[in-house]
């Protein structure tokens, strides 16, 4: 199909999203817990032909030489996609956020307003390799009151549109509105640039994938972007810290997966400890595989076990068995080098004095700050939310491990008894 | 100065900005007001050289054959000063948002959860004409922990330098941070451009003007933007509303302040109702000079009173005493309207059923959604937020009146006593 063929079809799914939405926003609890179960019995269902698309998408993956943990992330089996269902009777058990009156007052001139949890929209969603994402965002927004425009990546071309046909079969039994959950059939750039220009459809769009396709997104979006960027966090170890405690954290941070977000990628070490620390951590750092790059202070200390860090060190996601570590002057000077090179996801302190625990959590310009526990807990599944759509490393609107609520604005209903400002001004 | 000349001043600002919102973000309360009624003082003492920077706008305003309404915009005098430093009192009188727990909880692992109001961090604002608006958005943004840098219009230019000088150095001896508040010095679109690019420096970007430079802003920014675009509001006549609050409520909206985003710019009315509405409310625009553009059953109604309305006037927001009047068959027609038509701003229904009221206000996708008041009444100081930096026509982070709490972002703060996920994991 040529670009404007493309864009026609794109914009088309835009405005029925909209008609969609509308409808949507006035559906009550119970009846969207009902779609919700349906959906996950359409997974069910289905399950048969799910699976045979994936097949095809491991084929094709195979054939171009996925890795091997690409390819697994990629694939879907009878216990995964029971998972998925079972993710979504979750969802349906969690509270609604919508029609919550977040706050409330009347004014002198006894005009009464509300602040009421309305939802977004419209909300895009671009997304890479795996298809449960098609299924976790689409009911996110449902429950929130959203309807969704799901494009996800050509690696799972086929087992997201057997998914998403799934889920709206299902949900049609159901009484899911039509076109309230969408799913592009294309899987080239030019999709990306469509959805990023069109504001009158979209209300929002969160890319959900590398640099490339993030920085795509926002240097085209006209519409607000929530980013779900890389995570560089820090831990920092204080001259106040239990040696043991700093140990299994820092050892926590980086190895239990250190393919995501919410790993260690830097280890600060103030230097009044770094004597009796490093030693500690790095026999469990070469126990495990992890390389060590280090600062000059750190190779005095460590000698042969640690490699030179360069200046891009402090500033790369190695979303791997690497780690880049450096002995600091002081808490000030940890708080600096944080507020320079974190991507603002998450960093940890670990000390004894909550004084100065305090201090650093106040003085760390980052979404989440721990005190004394792994920056693995950065997680919605972690914070109770009970679901996630990403951890967001923007500052406004969401912040974080990003949910339902997050999922939702609000409007303001004043109610009155024929006030009129010519005559009832407050101010 | 050449386009690289530009983009280097500005960039630098962005850096320094930066350094500043790190240390606003520290501090306490009594501090920010103290540094904010040194401000106030800054301003009356240094009166005679606004005013006299002003008059050199005043004189340009004129020679480039400003509006006289434009030049009373633009025009300072000492009561208009004394007005502005007042305002700048009530804002440090207002309570602190910085450091409010939004919500806290422990996890079944004993990790407690805080989630607390920040500073955002770095605001850009773009704005024109009015130079208050220059003392308004510091001091906001001050109060909120922000650093900003102001970027107002050529009309204002000499204004704007004067008040902002006076309120750097009338902060400075109180301890106001330097650059905390900056104010570039061009005043071409160049600098919009640079500042929509510098997505590392800035956290948001606040667009307040026309639509070119709403546009101009949009299409090139990379960080968010909260948009305070135009209020195209909607007044609907029930079938069940008292006629004498109606007339009041659609008088007041659309000739109490035409000239304003939350003036009315269309009026719909049941067909049950309009019979006796409509030649009430016509005597009174036809009184007040309001110019009446109807549909084929208001003509019908109110015969050579009112004109034929266009397509385009359902989609125009007049400024002016000029309205737009349709007749609907029922409110889902008025929804619908409203829905496809309006700028989400702002929208009445004007009736004595309360159950159709509520229908109303959960189906129209506005901001603010006024039962039996006036529209208004859509403004922060009525709605006792003190002071406001505008109404936002967007759905994400602020909506409706924006004031200090729209300001903030949120950080989670996460204690533990050693926690590691591969031990505590609660999911």
């Amino acid at each position: 199909m040529d670009s404007q063929g493309i864009k026609d079809v794109i914009h088309g799914m835009g405005a029925r999203a909209r008609a969609a939405a509308h409808a949507l926003a006035v559906l009550d609890t119970e009846k969207k817990n009902d779609i919700l179960r349906a959906m996950a019995d359409g997974l069910r269902e289905q399950a048969e032909s799910i699976i045979k698309a994936n097949a095809k998408d491991i084929i094709a993956g195979e054939e171009n030489d996925l890795s091997p943990a690409m390819l697994d992330r990629l694939r879907l089996d009878d216990a995964r996609l029971e998972a998925i269902a079972v993710g979504i009777e979750e969802v349906a058990d969690l509270p609604d956020p919508i029609g919550e009156v977040m706050d409330a007052w009347t004014r002198p001139n006894d005009i009464s307003i509300q602040q009421v949890r309305v939802p977004i929209g419209v909300i895009g969603i671009i997304y890479e390799s795996r298809p449960n994402v098609t299924s976790d965002a689409a009911v996110l927004c449902l429950k929130s009151g959203n309807a969704t425009i799901l494009r996800g990546g050509s690696e799972a071309i086929h087992s997201n549109k057997a998914i998403a046909h799934a889920l709206q079969s299902g949900g049609h039994v159901a009484g899911l509105p039509d076109d309230a959950i969408q799913l592009i059939p294309f899987t080239d750039r030019e999709s990306v640039s469509v959805m990023a220009g069109m504001d009158q459809w979209l209300d929002v769009i969160i890319p959900r994938g590398g640099k490339g396709l993030i920085e795509a997104v926002v240097s085209r979006a006209r519409m607000p972007v929530i980013k779900h960027y890389d995570g560089i966090c820090h831990t920092y170890v204080d001259r106040e810290a239990d040696i043991d405690m700093a140990v299994a954290i820092a050892d926590d941070a980086k190895t239990h997966k250190p393919g995501v977000c919410n790993a260690m990628e830097t280890l600060l070490v103030h230097n009044k400890i770094a004597d009796d620390f490093l030693p500690r951590i790095a026999t469990v750092f070469t126990d495990k595989g992890v390389e060590m790059r280090g600062d000059s202070k750190t190779q005095e200390i460590l000698g042969d076990a640690v490699v030179v860090a360069s200046d891009d060190d402090w500033d790369t996601e190695y979303l791997d068995l690497i780690v880049a570590i450096k002995v600091v002057s002081g808490m000030t000077e940890a708080v600096d080098h944080i507020n320079c090179h974190s991507s603002r996801h998450s960093e940890c302190i670990v000390t004894d004095d909550s004084a100065r625990a305090e201090s650093f959590i106040t003085r760390v310009d980052s979404a989440c700050v721990f005190h004394n526990a792994s920056t693995r807990f950065s997680d919605g599944g972690e914070f109770g939310f009970g679901a996630e759509i990403g951890i967001s490393t923007d500052k406004l609107h969401a912040r974080g491990p990003m949910a339902l609520r997050e999922l939702t604005s609000y409007q303001y209903r004043i109610r009155g008894n024929g006030q009129i400002r010519s005559l009832h001004a407050t101010t």
